[in-house]
């Protein structure tokens, strides 16, 4: 027998942390984080999202949080920071929920499209309470003295109306996400929004815009181009050096060549429109 | 005192998930498999060996694998993504060595060499039981969907026999490492099989294949070249500049420049041979 | 309710193990470390402080590590290996200071700036004790084979006196830092110890260092240059394109374009001089 009644207990009330951040890992951000989320919460695991957020870019920081949030615990504490303004002029937020995590970070719409996957905000509170900050707060880091103490206090157990005053889940700023315009014949039209390290162009565009059957063939129009591709379920399905699209690993359209660097050989550049639409040529 | 009964007891009974794979930490593969693995285990505590094991390279990971269980803790299920294959034809395994240790990965032989380090395999299970995946399963991503759910309910205490098919362990996928050719003399010739980021050549080849002492002076072939080194117990046994052969702490042989970059100074690249073989020649 | 009697008993006696190194995230060799302190000491967390020091550069290790003790748990075992020399001939040291906390590391100095921030060395010892090493013991890897089984050990509660013999700690080698020449007149000269990712040229100059008032004109000299600056609280309270001196989150006078690149900008090097003085130009 592995575990035992006190175990079980020990693990029905653990609160993960979740954090994600622009900081990287070529410097001592993440570190000075946990360690002032250690000695406010020593029990509370921390699980690192990813802190290759592209420095300053909020619109992919909610993308890569609003896709994690299918994969964290539930009872967690996000901690989110990618905060290229005014550190003086934007609020710092704590938000719990339908779901019943919470969220920390700042007010610039890092936050909104992961909560609501959640279910949406159920309250929120600007953090004014300055009892939960590190001393002295820096202008720089806030991450470090505002927003990792109070995730660690409310993964302690903090009662969340102390942190501040209340706000009204409206008044938080939003952002767009790039979106898809789906097109008459079942094709569209979508930006792309990132380049992974395989050189496949990631789309504004998740696998539910598209309304085509795997293996129908494309015309993937790129600038004044237009390629022969073809829709699969897998890169398994096609030949090494040939245009799939494909669903990602968050069901987002992808546009890839198989053993191949997309990117590359097509000189893909993020924020580049594509129109993909069905062709009556058939590979199959 | 620092520790109660209970926490020791909490100790005795913790499985370790040692994690390695080649997803690098550049964006947020390792982080979605950890969220799923605190979500399965949260009490489980995730090791990551590395996740800088060359893209798609089955035989670095299986050698830096194979090392790693030396140093990690006996109760360990290991996790081992290194996966270029097609998902769909490749088997997903788990198997358990006379060790005790669990091993979860594909069945392209990345989990043998390991194995056979903890005594060899006791018994295995292809995972088919479509109830130990996050679902939807996607088609790029089994790390996150099949094989860290599977680990997670291992070091939570699932049954091992629950989680499928039970495989012959004849019947997995193995690799061959390449191996250093022994020579009359204590001599040897071995291929250059990594440059680690002093610029050392790690060759195929561990200390035990050679029959010489410390201190002798070496001629090393490469390509048409024949240079002088000496074989050192430690760096600190030669002069600046000086070419040595030295055993790394794989007690792996490895060819390098004392504090200088042996791979740029001899244009060494991985794949080439190295002819090593004592010479009358002394430098002592 | 979120936590019992026992979580809260079990948090009030844990310590944990505070790990910076120049080893990087590129290879296993973190990896290892942990291994091996889990298998000793498997209830201790372990906070990852950087692992990103330059290479071989004691005195950044030291800086990072002294900042880092500010925001570290108490109860905590600093792990620290920066450790360029011949490991053949300097001592492995551990150490207690007056805060209770204790050192693990090589006696190169790196250890001695963070010791003093926290009030001084209560006692030392030379690990001369081989029961607590992995073995067998590598040229090379001390990291993983005597420092990173005495941390865990440490952690664990080992009585600190069976680690070895008991050293002065005045016999333990130091480093100086390089420091700031303050001036009549509240400027100073000071060293760029370092470029930071957005091309910020950190001082070797704290915020005390300067006898001046946010919003203050200044007169900043490199090499043969004169440039106008201001120096400011935050770089909010500068115009895109200016050139300001900032203190950074580490309270350490900083040389930054607001919204640019300071090191590029100026080109910048680490190691050169630069003077700071008030001007009587106003630019507010």
């Amino acid at each position: 027998m592995r575990r035992d009644s006190e175990i079980h207990l020990y693990c029905l009330c653990m609160w993960h942390i979740c954090f994600i951040s622009d900081y990287g890992l070529a410097n001592e951000l993440v570190g000075s984080c946990k360690g002032v989320m250690a000695s406010i919460a020593p029990q509370a695991p921390i699980i690192d999202i990813t802190h290759a957020v592209p420095t300053f870019d909020v619109i992919r920081g909610a993308e890569l949080l609003q896709h994690a949030t299918r994969y964290m615990p539930k009872d967690a504490v996000y901690l989110a920071v990618v905060d290229p303004g005014d550190k003086t002029k934007r609020r710092a937020l704590a938000a719990q929920v339908q779901s019943g995590a919470y969220f920390v970070g700042p007010d610039n719409g890092l936050l909104l499209p992961a909560a609501e996957a959640l279910g949406g905000i159920r309250r929120a509170v600007h953090l004014t309470n300055q009892r939960y900050y590190v001393k002295p707060v820096s202008n720089s880091f806030h991450g470090r003295d505002i927003f990792s103490p109070v995730a660690a206090h409310l993964a302690a157990g903090t009662d969340f109306d102390d942190l501040g005053e209340e706000v009204e889940p409206t008044s938080m700023v939003s952002i767009d996400f790039p979106e898809a315009e789906r097109e008459a014949g079942g094709g569209l039209v979508a930006e792309i929004i990132d380049i992974d390290h395989f050189g496949n162009a990631r789309l504004a565009a998740m696998q539910d815009d598209l309304d085509l059957q795997y293996g129908v063939s494309l015309r993937v129009g790129i600038r004044d181009e237009v390629l022969d591709a073809r829709y699969v379920e897998a890169f398994g399905a096609s030949k090494a050096g040939d245009l799939v699209l494909v669903a990602d690993s968050h069901w987002r359209l992808s546009l890839g060549v198989n053993k191949g660097n997309a990117s590359r050989a097509l000189l893909l550049e993020v924020g580049e429109k594509v129109r993909i639409e069905p062709s009556e040529k058939s590979f199959s």
